[in-house]
């Protein structure tokens, strides 16, 4: 029956996450690390015991805009402005390196143009959701590196995904500068508007929502203008992440703004592991068998590393060779936009079945590297 | 693009909840049914803002799973125990009439012998979910009556079910004696164990989840007991609902069982108004457009009515009047099940489609009409 197959998958992903989550952190390693392997372990190519479909990438997803909804929560916006230079810095000087040292090394590996900036794009990205959550489980959210990491990783979305539709309409044949230009526009309007009258409408008019029914209210309509604004940035060709982000941030200076994190806290317990055993089930450890591929899997995982961490450390000039370090090691995980990118580019027949391998890898191993090292890094922190 | 779609249902259903939910309480009804009729004025049948689809029914599924062990963590084994007996009785006579009367009524108006029965088992479930919702939100689940109708709305889904596995084989004719008794069997040890060494191994067991990492541990722990034994519900022949109950019932007991409620409730409240909605959205008010349907479907309904309320109301025997119309009355709703049960017919050709949609039409007036009434009979409870 539909029902029990649906519980059957929820079961395995969150006892696994929660069990080898567990475990994780009895070895000094972060939570997610164990969620992650959790994912490599049951997924599709390991035990085969469960198959992503569409009730579970819905959950996920819902689980990844639950945690940066979370993240936007802990993230003030004077927090931003404070940092907002160099998160700028971090954002654009981390999409410049990744993008030209990707690009030229695919080219000189003898790749088509067309397929090099492909996987020049897929480099871009940052995924915001493993640096989020390794720093949340360490209670750094409101380190200073931290809220350049969130507030770049934020930008570097909008970056790729505009890069993401210059490269997909030019391999359709379709590039349309016009087109371009609103998506640019677009997304400044979003995030300068929610950042500036977004906050401080909340901050007039969301407390009514306490004095106003029962005790969940404020939690209710908090997780409306979730969902609403997650909605609004996919229609206007942004992320659904980008706008959960930014609904936290707009609710992070309203003074009952603890009544709706308590209540979201265990709803990210419930969801956000779904997400991460979903990343780790695309991993292929067959895949690192055939030694011509590791060769170029190692080879772009360090292009991917090291082109991320030189140009979002610059970012993060001025601030200490430290805290430049930390935060282009932050930044290092592609997660789940490396992987959307390659399986559009797939799609396409843009780029080939081993390449797309090969982006995927990058964006897990890039994933799974950078936690353990900026546990490290952040270790004892000041 | 799909996270769109994904999020535009979660954005109406939820926001659509919420509002007409808030509504309902300002005019004094239950929220319930205010979340009941959002899902008939967005449902395919009116508005066709949203369609039932894999995911939504997972979620709403989830929501009254979420539901369930909610209302099983506020019911303690010792609670039903005090009133077992008469528990038992109105969920015998609860059973008992509606199945006689309905098949004799539908005999009466001329089906065949399998058709009616089909019909007489839709009769003959409780929908434990709307009485739990309209008890709890009026802070009376531990209410003498409340807790008769949880244990025997509870004993109802599992005979219901028997029954649906006895119509479904002679539908098919394939019934098989020793399969029946074999779920009647599992169903009674199922439940048994879990109530006598479930709730005993819970309550010395349980508190060291507290002593045992992060605060949110216990919550993670009740979680994986209540899909597991879901699940485990579902494989025996049960429903999942019946497996999340008693896995509230078997924490209801434990010293910390506070830790783990107040991390549910959020989870509830974004959960499940999915369930509600998605019910309302079955309902078509055009068939009440046909003046004969419409005829069958009052007569249907008050023999639904009158012989839940008669016979479950007697199972209340020797609690005074007021207390047995309050147990009738609370388990007239037939919700979920009754659709359940039309819909396996429907596939299975025993029923019609006009005759679906009579026994549709009956388990949503009847999840309609109680409410009012149930608040009704228990303002100023004593």
């Amino acid at each position: 029956m539909h029902t029990a197959e649906v519980l059957l998958d929820l079961f395995l992903i969150f006892t696994a996450a929660k069990i080898l989550g567990w475990a994780a952190v009895r070895v000094r390693q972060p939570e997610v690390i164990g969620e992650l392997l959790a994912g490599v372990i049951i997924g599709p190519h390991l035990l085969g015991w469960i198959h992503p479909n569409e009730t579970i990438m819905a959950l996920s997803e819902l689980g990844l805009i639950i945690l940066l909804f979370s993240a936007g929560l802990e993230t003030e916006i004077e927090d931003l402005q404070e940092v907002g230079k160099n998160a700028i810095a971090a954002a654009i000087l981390g999409v410049i390196f990744p993008l030209g040292l990707g690009y030229l090394v695919m080219h000189l590996l003898g790749y088509s143009t067309i397929e090099s900036w492909f996987v020049a794009v897929a480099y871009m990205a940052t995924s915001v959701g493993i640096s989020a959550r390794v720093l949340a489980d360490m209670g750094l959210i409101k380190h200073k590196v931290a809220r350049i990491v969130l507030g770049a990783a934020i930008l570097d979305d909008i970056l790729s995904l505009i890069a993401l539709a210059i490269v997909t309409a030019a391999a359709k044949g379709t590039f349309e500068p016009l087109h371009f230009i609103l998506l640019v526009v677009e997304a400044v309007v979003f995030v300068w508007f929610l950042a500036t009258f977004g906050n401080r409408w909340a901050q007039i008019n969301f407390p009514v929502f306490t004095r106003f029914g029962k005790p969940s209210t404020p939690f209710i309509a908090a997780l409306i203008i979730c969902l609403g604004l997650s909605l609004l940035a996919e229609y206007i060709g942004l992320a659904a992440i980008v706008g959960a982000f930014m609904a936290g941030m707009v609710l992070s200076g309203v003074e009952n703004r603890q009544e709706v994190e308590k209540r979201v806290k265990p709803l990210g317990v419930f969801m956000t592991p779904f997400f991460f055993v979903m990343m780790g089930a695309h991993v292929d450890l067959k895949a690192l068998a055939n030694p011509s591929l590791l060769v170029v899997i190692l080879v772009v995982v360090a292009v991917a590393v090291v082109s991320k961490l030189v140009g979002a450390g610059l970012g993060a000039y001025g601030m200490g060779w430290k805290n430049m370090v930390r935060t282009g090691v932050s930044m290092v995980p592609r997660g789940e936009v490396g992987i959307v990118v390659a399986s559009i580019g797939l799609t396409l027949g843009t780029i080939h079945e081993e390449m797309y391998t090969v982006v995927v890898s990058m964006s897990i191993l890039t994933t799974i590297i950078a936690p353990p090292l900026i546990r490290m890094l952040f270790k004892g922190s000041d």
